[in-house]
């Protein structure tokens, strides 16, 4: 399923050799048409991986065939050497795929700063290409998997006789702009470039966008999607978009439950608010908070943290005007004190916080999860 | 020695009661004159503590006579109840000075959303106020405590016969607008309120406001610089910010160094940027990536880390034209990797980062810590 669960796409998930631990890691999903359209978004952070300075100029004519994915390096920062790799992987694809090097998206993932193994790369998209199958989605979401422990897909299928499938990875860095996250999102629908762009950007805004578990952007992300128009059904956009948008919450709900090292998923709701913008900004702005993560790790409902955390922000609101729950329990109203903070169950996995700045009606969501040893564990033995 | 160095100044530091551990939580420190000028930069934070709020108005006048302090409780969202402990504190200080409670601050901290035991704090100003004593500045600094593992203070002797003497509170919590931080400095140098503001913002700019040790901003942070007058002497604008900076660049160093559960100071040095102000930014950036710290934490010279942290910002600079140093040893040059990031050694506390923006002739260092296990432990368990 995952990215074969729409018509007219095959994958394949192989071990080229780029993980130490010998685990599956190159991916190529390939649009075997009619049509070849295709949307994508990129990181916004300006220092960008190799792989996305060649997916930007490819992707720019709205029409892509085939996507490279490799784990185990993520090919940032390490030259024109690196460049070349990237262009290498294209080529190769291309050639075996007989497509144009200019219709093949690469993306990789791994540590930054250190040359990927372009043998091992080429011989891995040789390998991939011989064993694409109808029925190899999940392969491919394993292949792209670094920290996380479990792959991530999903898929709807509409009434009228399209489908939506897409894989993800992810597990931390997740920060907007976009998390860190590979994502590859295929559909039979039949849909023109511009109309996926629209879709995908409406989509990634209120979904993965949304999350932001340990602030950190990252230098790779990049979500695709793909539609070869196999199922002969062009969908209104509206409902397309919407569809789109339930596989994109899935995904970014699972990259989310699987954050390195997290005990806690935190949705921050910000109601309320002058804007749409104000509830975002106030959201993240809590989402971030070491402190307030820290005492979400120990169970601990230290709303003082959460409201230090919005007077930071410029959003409109009154700060002795602000009320806070936790978990439905109303710990703060008016800049004071309401229900005891003993009240609150920190327990569960799954924490509720609800800030309304009483400044509008506008409101926003912001996911997050909690700062604990794990994390620091993981983050600290990355590399060596 | 500390605020009681300068002449014209006696302190106190008792036990209040307001702390569960019984330690001394109560300070006071009185300015004998001739002169109460005084200067004093307060939080950013919108959400500001009541005595934050109190303060500001009693210092707009530029003329001060007495301090109290109490850790045990930030007296912050505590609403009408709170502000009014505030405004009795200074009323109970100034009725046994023989003061105008207007020229009394009150500086608080410790948990958000408690109130203060308004009994115990007035009881313990009458008590502080009748141990009052020119050499009891070490017991005043003890008293400010809260999770600091030592009391900080410093102090400079000027060759022209006037003195500067400071101490501080802060362990984490540590961003700029200011850090978590309380601090008193005095001078027996004669200057006008005016001076002792521009002299306090200019210090305060490069040292306090420089400190990120993890990105939270307090809702109680204060620096109070009080002048008495007391030597005589009056002394040169330029030389007195000078010392000045000096006191408060010591009182930064050793916040930085007891920051909860750190095992590293990092200092971020950022060069060759366009504007003084892109340094900051850039420096703050890194500082703030939890990413980049749980990697100093484990002695992993990740660098790419912060490039993409570098990444992130608005600053001027071509990101594949910026050269990363870590402990001496370059590691990025131009987009690419440079030496073997094995040759980096961070075992040492003390870790330097240079980054070069190749884009100007401006600098600025920003200091913070690693992100560790005792970090997140401390930070777990505050409240409860």
């Amino acid at each position: 399923m995952t990215v074969t669960v729409a018509k007219g796409f095959s994958a394949a998930g192989v071990r080229a050799g780029l993980k130490k631990s010998g685990n599956p890691d190159l991916a190529v999903v390939l649009n075997e048409g009619p049509l070849n359209a295709a949307a994508a978004v990129f990181t916004s952070n300006r220092a960008q991986a190799n792989p996305i300075l060649w997916s930007k100029q490819a992707i720019a004519d709205g029409q892509i065939s085939a996507i490279v994915l490799n784990s185990g390096g993520a090919n940032c920062y390490t030259g024109p050497q690196g460049f070349q790799t990237t262009h290498a992987t294209a080529e190769k694809a291309a050639e075996l795929l007989s497509i144009s090097a200019s219709d093949v998206l690469v993306c990789s993932t791994g540590l930054i700063g250190e040359q990927l193994d372009r043998d091992k790369v080429l011989a891995g998209v040789e390998l991939a290409v011989s064993q694409l199958s109808n029925h190899a989605g999940e392969q491919a979401a394993e292949a792209i998997m670094t920290t996380d422990s479990v792959s991530k897909t999903a898929y709807e299928v509409s009434v009228s006789g399209y489908s939506i499938g897409g894989m993800a990875k992810g597990a931390g860095m997740l920060a907007p702009g976009l998390a860190t996250m590979l994502v590859v999102i295929t559909t039979d629908a039949v849909l023109d470039s511009s109309t996926l762009d629209r879709a995908l950007r409406s989509a990634t805004q209120v979904t993965f966008d949304r999350l932001d578990s340990d602030g950190c952007m990252s230098t790779n992300d990049q979500v695709t999607l793909m539609a070869s128009g196999a199922s002969g059904v062009a969908p209104e956009e509206a409902e397309f978009t919407a569809l789109l948008t339930k596989v994109c919450e899935s995904l970014a709900m699972q990259l989310l439950t699987d954050a390195e090292g997290s005990s806690h998923d935190i949705a921050i709701r910000v109601t309320n608010a002058a804007t749409e913008h104000d509830a975002v900004v106030v959201g993240r702005s809590v989402a971030r908070n070491n402190l307030f993560k820290a005492a979400i790790y120990g169970n601990d409902p230290n709303w003082g943290r959460i409201l230090a955390a919005v007077g930071t922000t410029n959003a409109v609101f009154d700060p002795y005007d602000i009320d806070v729950s936790i978990n439905g329990v109303s710990v703060s109203r008016k800049g004071q004190p309401d229900q005891p903070r003993e009240l609150v169950d920190l327990k569960p996995r799954k924490v509720d916080i609800e800030i309304s700045l009483n400044a509008g009606v506008h409101s926003a969501t912001i996911f997050t999860n909690d700062l604990t040893h794990e994390y620091v564990t993981e983050n600290s033995a990355y590399s060596s």
